[in-house]
């Protein structure tokens, strides 16, 4: 019944590594019926060949990754991580003749076109599923079903580390740094957590989002990125107070006039009944508008070794298939080329938290503040009680700079104390 | 740059045709791109040719479905609904050489075995992401990206107007038969609401829902199916105090064995806190759990024009790049023929709630009950004021067989008065 076997050649032992090895091998019967083919796998390329990995038979590790290459599987899977030399592994995988999985966003998000060159010249496949939100089907999501579609809007929470953090300071009303030494000592967080907390691993995975979704080529660098370090336990409760939750935000959008993007990452209010709110913990979920489907939600497990397997897997039957039929998955597509915008342009809702002074006019004062530079107030909350007075202002749409402007106005204004936080609000109807 | 034009011919010129043929002209810039090739709609067969309609150009109307499948376009789009004369000229068209897209839910549940085989001897592609929850990309996702992952339950909220009674019952404390007129007011209920209310059209998507998950044949005879008929507001309200929300569930779960699959609709009671919950109003849902890949959800508009011509044009551009780049898409998977099992061997937990005399010794004699019959007690609720008294049980994993016994022995205890609800629980954690 089944044609020849594939060979498959993979580039990482670590976690994902052995995860994938042994779908592999304890999966085969189904992997083969599913294909119409065996797939062979013929080599583990990792750093230090003499350690003993669970899962992976010893006589296939090797530490030679450049040889492994070199013999030309149909399918090479790459998940080593860091730019180089998988980069350079993959690129000669390609000239090989092998259609390539990879897992890599920091190198699709800094260099993926050289990628996609690659793979079209050598005629090959370039799949990357497990890039972005793990184990979440998605990319093939926004690369092949929404194909016939326009995408207007894409919000996501793709970083489990954050979203760890900010689920448990809204359920405990903990702070910041407490809560980062918990998710460290349960290892949710790095030693070093900057490339989390600081949102450059969800910057990443923003442009792959950006990219797919509006057939533009959209790098790491066009991404403008703020983290979660700033995020106060006032926040957290303003935000609750509101009937709202802080969810650190990939955002990519076109703009109004059609013809340009604005891709960015920061914390954001998110209200309590939009289908994010309940994405807890270390899960991952993109929330996609899009001109004829409306809105759609994927939700799962957006990292650890089997969740990101299971995405590499999928992507390995498609190129597997691919490899039996003849036939080829999609290439890149960045024909719109949409203008890549500045955040300065995006146009959102804030949420401005003041310590004013608690004395009749001060409403007046702050209002015409905000009027004064063009932003409409939606919502003012005010609790004052003695000398220290609380308000808290949620805007309608406005530009950053306007609101910078605002801003400024408003602490030069005497009933203004402090001003204790400025948030982008994300996701209320309408918005 | 481009290829040769492919040429598309569309059945059925109703709501969701009239936007598969608007959005065929309005993007037909950005499907070339995206195909690699112009895609030119040839025709559109109706019933009455002679009624005008908007956005579809009056001279490529027809009342001559035959002669227009006769055609041999390179794709064929039928959103005609129904078995006959669907079937029929579905068949014709891959005789004639030409892939289908369909969104026919209860023609595939009846018969998808007939259309794969077609398309399978034709050569020709047969998708059909718009046949269940309308707009959301999953039966690629399941087909594809899970593809190296082994799926071990699925849960749906798919159909829409069920979604809708039920979340105004919850919201609402309103009765059935006042939720359902209000429904059928707002028309996103039928005059007759058979199909929906009592869970058949569910039960045709539960089918190839499971067929596509477990790869083995499922039809619409093979799904257990109650509706929503009987659920009254004080099921809603114990739910609710419970923290519980009742859904209509489409259910398809892999035995434990492994070699079975049990594939039933039903209303269940759902933890609040589960992200099925959260699904309101006319929203869609499908929660999965595989084996690699872990829990994740599917989340969209399941019904309306334009959200299902957006899958149907995801289909249509898969199709046309199979055609551009002389590739296939993914065939009838069943190979894994697991035996479906009857829902009586469905293991769920249970909600009883019953009527009982409010005297000493009463819980005592309705807890032997239960464990008479091996079924395992989780929590019990009780709230007595007076003669008449509330207990509410919550069970453990039970089987149907074991729970129908209990129910017997209840109703013969003086102690009960009447058995006023018996419903399952789905999506605790662990069960």
């Amino acid at each position: 019944m089944s044609a020849a076997p594939l060979t498959v050649a993979l580039l990482g032992g670590g976690t994902v590594g052995a995860q994938v090895a042994r779908l592999l091998l304890e999966q085969s019967a189904d992997l083969e019926a599913r294909v119409g083919a065996p797939l062979q796998l013929v080599g583990v390329a990792v750093r230090d060949a003499a350690r003993a990995r669970e899962g992976i038979p010893a006589q296939l590790i090797t530490d030679d990754a450049v040889a492994l290459v070199a013999r030309g599987s149909d399918i090479v899977v790459e998940v080593m991580g860091g730019i180089e030399p998988a980069r350079t592994l993959i690129l000669q995988a390609m000239s090989a003749g092998s259609s390539v999985i990879t897992a890599n966003k920091a190198l699709l998000a800094a260099d993926g076109g050289t990628l996609y060159r690659a793979a079209e010249e050598a005629g090959v496949d370039l799949y990357f599923e497990a890039s972005v939100a793990g184990a979440i089907p998605l990319l093939r999501p926004l690369r092949e079903s929404l194909a016939g579609d326009r995408v207007l809007k894409v919000l996501g929470i793709v970083n489990g580390t954050t979203n760890f953090i900010l689920s448990k300071m809204d359920e405990e009303g903990a702070d910041y740094a407490d809560v980062l030494a918990q998710a460290q000592a349960l290892g949710y967080a790095e030693a070093d957590p900057t490339a989390d907390v600081g949102g450059l691993d969800a910057a990443a995975k923003a442009a792959i989002l950006a990219e797919l979704a509006f057939h533009t080529r959209v790098t790491f660098d066009d991404v403008s990125c703020e983290g979660i370090t700033e995020v106060t336990s006032a926040d957290v409760d303003a935000a609750r107070d509101m009937g709202f939750v802080i969810k650190l935000l990939a955002v990519a959008e076109r703009t109004e006039d059609g013809a340009g993007v604005i891709v960015r990452v920061h914390p954001a209010m998110v209200p309590r009944d939009h289908p994010l709110a309940s994405v807890r913990d270390a899960f991952n979920a993109v929330f996609v508008e899009a001109e004829a489907a409306g809105e759609m939600m994927f939700y799962g497990r957006g990292a650890g070794g089997a969740p990101t397997a299971s995405a590499i897997l999928g992507d390995l039957v498609a190129a597997a298939r691919n490899r039996v039929s003849g036939g080829r998955g999609p290439g890149e597509s960045t024909y719109a080329e949409l203008t890549v915008r500045p955040i300065t342009e995006a146009k959102t809702r804030y949420y401005v938290n003041l310590d004013v002074a608690d004395r009749p006019g001060v409403l007046a004062a702050i209002a015409q503040a905000f009027a004064d530079n063009g932003v409409s107030i939606q919502v003012v909350r005010q609790d004052g009680h003695g000398a220290d007075a609380g308000l808290v202002v949620r805007t309608h749409l406005a530009t950053d700079g306007a609101l910078s402007r605002t801003i400024e106005e408003l602490r030069r204004l005497d009933a203004v104390k402090e001003v204790l936080g400025v948030m982008r609000v994300e996701g209320e109807a309408g918005a």
